[in-house]
């Protein structure tokens, strides 16, 4: 890359960040009805240019398919890239599912009269300006778009290269139908390189929270590489305990479920914690059942005693806390819940963490007590998911312990504001030995959408 | 500092973050009550050892008398070093207003049925552990303490070398308050040294938030030597601006509150636009006003033009953004509601700006465009500030655009996970051609503390 090229991209995609800043400002006096018909527009215009995106995406595949042929591009990579009538169809209908949330903005959850004509209201607002980082799939971007419009927010894309094409047809629709329906410019910027994207990471200036939806890699260099906030989870070391309360046959079930269902979310559970009273009727049973499910099965010291089969590898130390995203299950046994909690706090990574047991007084120290974004009793851990949640759509999961937390759907997308509103009111008054007292009372919350 | 020291205090603070996050999990499922009984010990404990205290004061207040001599140290900063009677007694009553907060945990704010017997809730949670930085003033330690505890957080807290002999003594009695009430060990723990501040930033493995109380270069200084989020803001670069729909009267009271009723504080206003259309009524006035109370002011060209005195200086470009934090304020001209807009959201720093008009579009318009934490119609921005929102008690004031946001209280320092109780779900159910349909049903929400 010649390097007069590299000094003037960060400049470039400054600039995008500045205008997207004052774009997420006209946007965040949109109304609701405003925002839902833009909503609409888009969804209309993507119809509209089916041919043309579909033909754009053709090319990408035609690039693609040599990559395929040169043994550079696997298969599933290869048909995630593809869009067809049929997946341009579920992304409408995906747009159409976000219009028709709860509108997210100007929602007032705390108001609180300080004094007469003076009154305090915590209201919901957009965040501004967010940055993604998707990889592959160009059925992302519209997703991103009308998750971000619903929400008021201004948008910065940087999709996969092998994606070109495909995306830069749909960000050009979207942008114009944006337009046509009042959306300021700026509002929603495609960047391209990867230069775009080591810029976006210094942006922070503009740039509110990033998301980055793809592999493990591209969440770690994210989070390593910017002072932005970073939406989402680098790993997801999910554990199942097995309390000497639990029903076996549930617990066989969960773990099943969590471990073979699909392998390779991050809410498949890694490890399996038994409790030593039931381990000797609990291990035979499920380390068959999942050896004949093809499950690598890794056992602690305890649990290859107590395993039935000679069919199991010893697990190492470095077996826990590893996300394996495959069929690989490491399984340990436990002095007591206490054991449990505190295995699941050191090596887990704060995502989703399930306990089986009829012993409520169990489930809820469990629940209390570890650490993680999702705690479960009597469920698989697959169900972390926006989707399942209700949540519509999910623009990530986050392990992080601040707000947004766990699945993430539009109400993620959304931070608030404190309005206070008066009549010329000044501390002042409230100060030194004549001061006035505040009354502060709580006002009650119509839970509605403001005039905003 | 020998190599050697060096090299051991890190593995300290770890050991020392690493039993503050077992100790978190322990606390996490104390009941309300448990919590509450724990706060009014460390009150007693407080109460019983005031000679004590009062006497490892007395050395502080020893060794700064030195100081302060020697002219190294203010007489201000040694006023604040200093405890009495009825320092103790303002902060006995202190804890005593914070055990008598709402239970901030356990407070289920989702609750979605999503299948029959499957069931979400979003809860209430304690954020895990806290690291605390603060500076000189030994009265923050017991508050700090105090309202962690209420939250059910473990902390690790850092005080000023100046007040070293207070805080240990504090630090012990509350340490061993906590303790007879069954609070576990490594929940309080004191951090004494430079090099422990250091070996806190990076133990973002064990440490889940820092709030810095002091100077804006020690927030700075933490904020980027940290990947640990950092709850707080560097600058209060606070805006007011007088519309041309303002009622001049109240928009002269305001300004005078925000810039001369405390202008070190973070909440004071740095610069006054006023729109072009009232600048030639209302300048001449608010600037004479400003004047006779020593603020020094510096105007725009438009501005200067209109000042009606020649007492005024020209402003120069880093004026806009800058954090006087004394009697200076800048004053521009604006010809409209949006270039006041974009002033604030350029130069602003997210902290808390003001709006006076009688005209409720333009208010709301500013309201919902300025991109703050605070966004005040006809008040000062003095206003901002945790004990006048009826938080009860304050740990700081959030610029950052994430949760907690603006002034923070005890609802700041707990965090929320999903629990997801089921009888034995799994996702195979709802997958595939034959899978079953969510319910997704809203529950109605008891806003109560949950038996946790």
């Amino acid at each position: 890359m010649p390097r007069d090229r590299r000094r003037d991209t960060p400049g470039t995609v400054m600039e995008a960040a500045r205008r997207a800043r004052h774009a997420a400002a006209e946007l965040a006096s949109f109304s609701a009805d405003a925002r839902h018909r833009a909503l609409l527009a888009v969804a209309r215009a993507i119809e509209e240019h089916a041919a043309q995106i579909l033909a754009a995406n053709a090319r990408d595949l035609d690039a693609a398919g040599e990559l395929v042929a040169a043994g550079t591009m696997s298969d599933a990579l290869f048909r995630r890239l593809r869009l067809d009538e049929s997946k341009l169809r579920d992304l409408l209908a995906g747009i159409e599912q976000v219009a028709a949330l709860p509108d997210p903005v100007g929602r007032i959850t705390l108001a609180t009269e300080l004094d007469d004509g003076l009154r305090l209201e915590r209201v919901t607002c957009p965040i501004g300006v967010i940055g993604v980082v998707f990889e592959s799939r160009p059925d992302v971007l519209p997703q991103i778009a009308s998750l971000c419009l619903k929400s008021g927010n201004a948008v910065l894309l940087k999709g996969g290269s092998e994606a070109e094409h495909s995306n830069r047809i749909l960000a050009r629709v979207i942008q114009e139908a944006e337009s046509s329906a009042g959306v300021p410019d700026g509002a929603l910027t495609l960047l391209e390189t990867r230069e775009d994207v080591a810029a976006l990471l210094g942006a922070d200036q503009d740039v509110d929270l990033l998301i980055p939806r793809g592999s493990t890699a591209l969440v770690r260099h994210m989070q390593e590489n910017t002072r932005i906030p970073v939406l989402g989870h680098a790993e997801g070391v999910c554990h199942v305990y097995v309390d000497r309360a639990a029903d076996l046959e549930k617990a066989l079930a969960i773990v099943l479920d969590a471990k073979v269902q699909y392998p390779a979310a991050c809410n498949a559970v890694e490890a399996l914690l038994v409790h030593e009273d039931v381990a000797a009727e609990f291990l035979p049973v499920v380390i068959a059942a999942l050896r004949r499910r093809s499950v690598e099965v890794r056992c602690d010291g305890r649990a290859l005693g107590l395993a039935g089969t000679a069919d199991v590898r010893a697990a190492t130390q470095a077996d826990w806390g590893t996300e394996f995203g495959d069929l690989v299950l490491a399984v340990r046994v436990v002095e007591s819940l206490d054991a449990a909690i505190r295995h699941v706090n050191t090596h887990g990574s704060r995502h989703t963490d399930a306990i089986v047991t009829e012993d409520p007084e169990a489930a809820e120290r469990f629940v209390a007590q570890v650490d993680a974004a999702g705690v479960f009793v009597n469920v698989s851990t697959r169900f972390a998911d926006g989707y399942r949640y209700g949540f519509g759509a999910e623009v990530g999961i986050s392990t992080g312990k601040l707000h947004p937390r766990g699945p993430v759907g539009i109400d993620g997308l959304v931070t608030y504001k404190y309005r206070l509103i008066g009549d010329g009111h000044v501390v002042a008054t409230y100060v030194g030995p004549e001061a006035k007292g505040f009354r502060h009372r709580e006002l009650p919350l119509e839970d509605v959408v403001t005039s905003n």
